[in-house]
């Protein structure tokens, strides 16, 4: 068992709005409202859970409303009780009558281009301005206040618990993809976490060279690698974590593969630092990769972000100009992978903290033999 | 243990496609191509369930395109054979590319604002119209079709058999909600679903006030009402039920309000026929409950459409006139919640069969003390 965690920092949710207010007033042209509508933005500026949930951010304080439907009131007092509720099925005729003659910005990544194409309309009979805004949330996001590391230390932390456990005491010859995903999501909810972050991949053999494989009843056998992508998740924040190790003895080549990943995996940890670039994280794994003559089977970014959700911003790929800073969650993750033979991906959650790279998935890298 | 299921009938993914395209040949204006980019459209039209991938959809069954990019071509040649592959992460680039300055439609409710602002700049600059569409691929799959059928069938007599399952070995004074959500869960697994199908929510006492409560280590108590609202997945497609027993003595107000419940959830199904309106399901059992004194106390519409997601259409709510015909899936489920003290729900998922209703989550609504 693991020892009784200690309690978190709550969440300062008016800070956040605060920080949102600032960025608003510097956007151009400054709305007077914001729209959120992106639910992981909801939460992070409310702490609101419900499926239906929108925000109204004004330039004061207490213009700032939750709008929600009856199913949810109960909820919102509970967990966003410092915001007044509307209550509403129409947070867009909400948010017009509020704004008034005024102008209203809206998340134009978080409204469809239907709803989008709709409220432009309204807002021109109503002699309202809107102003398409993306991203603004989302920029905060990636510096992670105190409350935030806290959920994603211990989401990763029951993260590498559980593949220990499950590397310990499930895997071997004859158990299957799917036994170990069930058994894998089954641990994290039994050590605490509130559910799995996302599916579970986990690929044996020749399927380890698909990337996003979805486990099925293929059975481990002798000389197979087996890759294991799973996280746990914690009061809404997100562990991403990725070893592949053998069953048995591997072949020479896919040994190989392994500790070419290996290398690149520790150069991209390496180059993340406060003001490294995306671009020069994914670059210095992808070198590694490169060199050793496997560009062309390194087929997807070298990482991303990582919190409210289980990809945000910033992205870490070919050129990415995101920059990092102390704060910044995201995951390196380069990979191998040999079409029809079997493929090597290493990742681990790595937090910018004092300038330099702490790894929150803090799991031994090396090829280990099962 | 259930018997071993019988084998289910593959999905003719060509079928739905040639529908679509007489859909889209009706259209006004008749786009050369529809670009497919909500993910439940683009399982429905092709099998492929991969993170990333959109559907071109021609005039000409030959076409009709799979784009997705190189972690998914192994999935796409498993689930999509018949689909040649377009290897992009870019589908609307890849879209404008096909249709030159021919018209392209696209999904509005399944992009961004900001993705359709950037495509209508893109196809201006190509010469290509940009055609807006909304719900082509959902209409058609309002009517369930044989496959689709046998999945359904199968997640919701899954459900019906882990809940009671839940019912008989594991509800009992002092167990948490959490402790049944987890059982339930991995019971549905074990049966032999791919996943529950949605975060299942159980509400004892007054939690059971909220009409989407999330589960919590509330332990259950003599008096409680318990409401369980829980579905199995199977290949895709949700069953979605709810029923609301007692443990121990209910006081007579909240039994009465069980009862009134149960009247309304059989007068609801009652009015479920090919040719019925969504308005005139909900109607039907929303005036039991006026009747009763607590149309104030049901705050959500009767149902909702379910298949590939768990809300679909048809809508069943005041003002729908959504129509039904055999082959529809739909909820029924209408509540009653007194503030502080409790609430019942009772929902069925119901298919239109035989121009009649046949309820497919088959078990008692009759109220049960535990």
């Amino acid at each position: 068992m693991s020892p009784e965690p200690a309690a978190m920092p709550p969440h300062d949710h008016a800070v956040r709005r605060g920080r949102l207010r600032a960025v608003l007033a510097d956007h151009e042209p400054a709305p007077d409202l914001l729209l959120v509508t992106g639910s992981a933005n909801v939460r992070y500026l409310s702490g609101f859970t419900g499926s239906n949930g929108q925000l109204l951010i004004g330039t004061q304080p207490d213009h700032d409303r939750l709008v929600t439907d009856a199913r949810y009131l109960d909820r919102a007092a509970h967990e966003a009780a410092e915001l007044p509720v509307l209550r509403s099925r129409d947070a867009p005729g909400a948010a017009l009558t509020q704004v008034g003659a005024g102008r209203l910005a809206v998340e134009a990544d978080h409204l469809t281009l239907a709803a989008g194409l709709a409220l432009k309309e309204r807002a021109a009979e109503a002699g309202a301005d809107l102003v398409v805004s993306q991203g603004l949330v989302e920029q905060l996001r990636i510096v992670k206040d105190d409350a935030e590391v806290a959920r994603l230390e211990r989401a990763c932390a029951l993260t590498v618990e559980a593949l220990g456990w499950l590397l310990d005491t499930v895997v071997g010859v004859g158990v299957t993809e799917l036994d170990l995903a069930v058994a894998l999501e089954q641990r994290f909810v039994a050590l605490g976490a509130e559910a799995a972050a996302f599916p579970s991949i986990v690929a044996s053999g020749p399927h380890s060279a698909a990337p996003h494989h979805a486990p099925t009843a293929r059975a481990l056998t002798h000389g197979d690698l087996l890759t294991i992508d799973c996280g746990a998740r914690v009061e809404g924040y997100h562990a991403d974590c990725t070893r592949t190790v053998a069953i048995g003895h591997l072949d020479d080549q896919l040994a190989e593969v392994h500790e070419v990943v290996r290398q690149a995996q520790a150069a991209g940890r390496a180059a993340v630092h406060d003001g490294a670039t995306g671009d020069q994280v994914d670059t210095a794994a992808r070198e590694v990769i490169e060199q050793a003559g496997h560009g062309a089977h390194f087929v997807h970014g070298t990482g991303h972000g990582v919190g409210l959700e289980i990809h945000e911003s910033p992205g870490i790929a070919r050129g990415s100009s995101a920059v990092l800073t102390d704060g910044t969650a995201l995951t390196v993750e380069p990979g191998v992978y040999l079409p029809q033979r079997g493929g090597v991906r290493i990742e681990d959650t790595v937090l910018v903290a004092g300038g330099g790279a702490r790894v929150l998935t803090d799991a031994p890298h090396g090829l280990r033999v099962m």
